[in-house]
């Protein structure tokens, strides 16, 4: 591929991400939740490109869009993915842009065929959580790890995934054989970072090592609401002082550990009046690290930093665990290659952990898989003003060619 | 009065208060804001009561509720008030019990009529600020100092004070003439402590010293919300971890000073989710206390301390304050006065100051005024469980009847 036609193809893909933003359940904002009727648009306009590139298209009983390119039919598949929905007020690029590059890195290899290959591309249904409170109903329908319980889950308007997807004119009790063949022997998924770690280092384009392990936990602080003026400090037990300086051990905990972070993102405080002292403060905890030992670790010190501080304040404590999710790591001999692939590409070798979790963490415990990650401009993402470099893409493509060459040579 | 009849006349004001609770705008709970109708059937039944103790009623243009004792058309006024208007889900003694006890008093001291002093008992049509807020509407017309811009303020509905004032029946024209005339000599105010410092010592009433000054400001930390996995504790500006720390100063700062307190008591983060770094925190803090100079170096220091963190964290930070007021001190002299009423009813003498602001701090600039605490058990008020012992209603009635006794013997 030349400088220039990379450049051309960059362009176009974000074009396309561009007008499929407009297939939304909101006028003049990006929502595109799980089989929702804009989904139907963003699966036209992209079945007609995978057909222009010489795709065979089909969707599966879940809804997620595949497109494969010819090949022997004892082919190995190479599945280049993402998620087609979005959250509520969505960018452009999160999950779209990895299913339109897909798309393009198969069109080009169309132009030069590999029989011995089948490029894969899919468009996952889900990956958001927003619909139905869990995320990955995409992959996990592919992984065979969607369950009866989670297919029985209803949405706001009490429609289960089941009516969901009778509603998008498929056939539920298909899901199962949505499950992926043996031909499937690798994946990979562009994504873009949605960090600011990139940026910060001015780099293009990131290789994935894992996916960090992720607790959650709601913590509650219950103490005792009283009147702010009639209150003398030493008679309060005040919910809200106690939380506070809980929220700075954990802020210390983040700062003290490399490779993870720990975060405070909600509280909900009661009564929450400027003339109360708060009673009750429940708040959540994000804990992400590479080492789930580690990971587990920081919770522990910081639910024990939770009882101390509420044991000397007169307070109460509550948990709730809501989310013990182990790392992922990415497969190191297909890492290893996108990482080649970098290389060769001419662009500086960078890998990272992704603090976020993605389809690919569903997919690698079935088969080999890896990641690229792309750099988000102002980390920004989850937003309207989420963007990408034209420069970034035409590397992930650059990147993506490379890769490809590299496994049509394993399998050839 | 004999024990017996003390602790039978605390029943009835105890019971009499509980039967006013049922007036209610919302079934089940007590919500009484200013002039809504539930307010007629409490005047309905005050009424009664005043004018079976012999005292002529009439209602102002304001609202507010009035019952005079017979006396000389020249003597001296002493008035005993408090309110009648309630906070959402309100107990039952806040502001009501005053005004029950000022009628109780006045029927006990009608047995032995004394027409040189008039007993002049107010029920305030308003002093929580839940209807318009703002505070002290019924006081301020009697002070003189309700202006046309609050009369103009509108409710949730639209309706100005005037408006209301006008669909409760009165005539909002005729607000002026509420004004106190020179024939009101003197104000005491019987009120539940609202805290838990009677409950502390061990004691049943208080005489109140002063009423604390107060400020409230609004501080804005602002941050940059981000995602909470993909962003390094380093590449955060986090506005909870900033506020939080913040918290903490504030807690140190009112623990620091003796004779006043120091509260956030509310706070609002954005996007406030689990798995983001907060981007925005607006905070309250109220500061109270006796001298205006220590509280406003409090607030100084503190917005300082803000400003310190928010630097040191790539925050922005803004301030808004919202209220400067100034202590008010009871008047020395019928404070005193009300003192030895404590002591001379048998009770141990204890002085504190108001953290909380009451219709005697409107009334206390244009005559001398005093005000006597009775312990809230449990230190609860502004709740339905809301309580008095009726030990120490017998005790504010024995206090009160001593404290009138000594204004006649002065104006006879």
């Amino acid at each position: 591929m030349t400088h220039e036609s990379g450049k051309a193809q960059a362009r176009q893909a974000i074009d396309l991400c561009r007008e499929l933003a407009g297939f939304s359940e909101e006028e003049g904002r990006t929502t595109r939740t799980f089989l929702s009727p804009p989904m139907r648009g963003v699966h036209r306009t992209l079945t007609c490109l995978m057909e222009q590139s010489g795709m065979s298209v089909h969707v599966d009983a879940i809804g997620n869009l595949h497109g494969l390119t010819a090949a022997e039919p004892a082919a190995p598949h190479l599945l280049i993915a993402s998620h087609l929905d979005t959250v509520p007020d969505a960018g452009a690029f999160d999950g779209v842009l990895g299913v339109v590059l897909g798309i393009l890195l198969a069109r080009s290899a169309a132009l030069c065929p590999s029989a011995k290959l089948c490029l894969h591309v899919i468009g996952f249904s889900e990956e958001e959580g927003v619909r139905y409170g869990v995320p990955f109903l995409g992959s996990r329908a592919l992984a065979g790890s969607l369950d009866a319980l989670t297919l029985d889950r209803c949405d706001r308007n009490g429609r289960s995934v089941r009516d969901a997807v009778g509603d998008f004119g498929l056939d539920p009790s298909a899901i199962p054989q949505a499950r992926l063949t043996e031909k499937a022997v690798a994946y990979i998924e562009f994504h873009i970072e949605q960090g600011p770690v990139l940026e910060s280092l001015n780099l293009p384009v990131a290789v994935v090592d894992a996916i960090a392990g992720q607790s959650r936990i709601d913590v509650l602080f219950q103490g005792k609401a009283n009147h702010a003026g009639t209150t003398p400090m030493d008679l309060r037990r005040d919910a809200l002082a106690g939380a506070a300086e809980w929220v700075m051990r954990v802020e210390a905990a983040g700062r003290a550990r490399r490779g993870g972070v720990a975060t405070v993102g909600r509280m909900e405080i009661s009564p929450n009046a400027t003339n109360a002292v708060p009673g009750r403060v429940r708040a959540s905890l994000d804990v992400r690290h590479t080492s789930d030992e580690i990971r587990r670790a920081t919770v522990a010190e910081l639910l024990s930093a939770a009882d101390e501080i509420a044991s000397r304040r007169g307070l109460a404590i509550h948990y709730q665990q809501n989310l013990d999710q182990p790392a992922v790591p990415m497969d190191a001999d297909l890492t290893a290659c996108l990482e080649r692939a970098v290389e060769s590409s001419g662009y500086p070798v960078h890998r990272m952990v992704s603090g976020a979790g993605h389809d690919a963490m569903i997919l690698a415990p079935i088969m080999p898989a890896a990641m690229l990650f792309l750099r988000s401009p102002g980390g920004i993402s989850h937003s309207p003003e989420e963007s990408v470099f034209e420069s970034d893409v035409a590397a992930a493509l650059d990147v993506g060619a490379q890769f490809i060459r590299q496994l049509e040579r394993r399998y050839a």
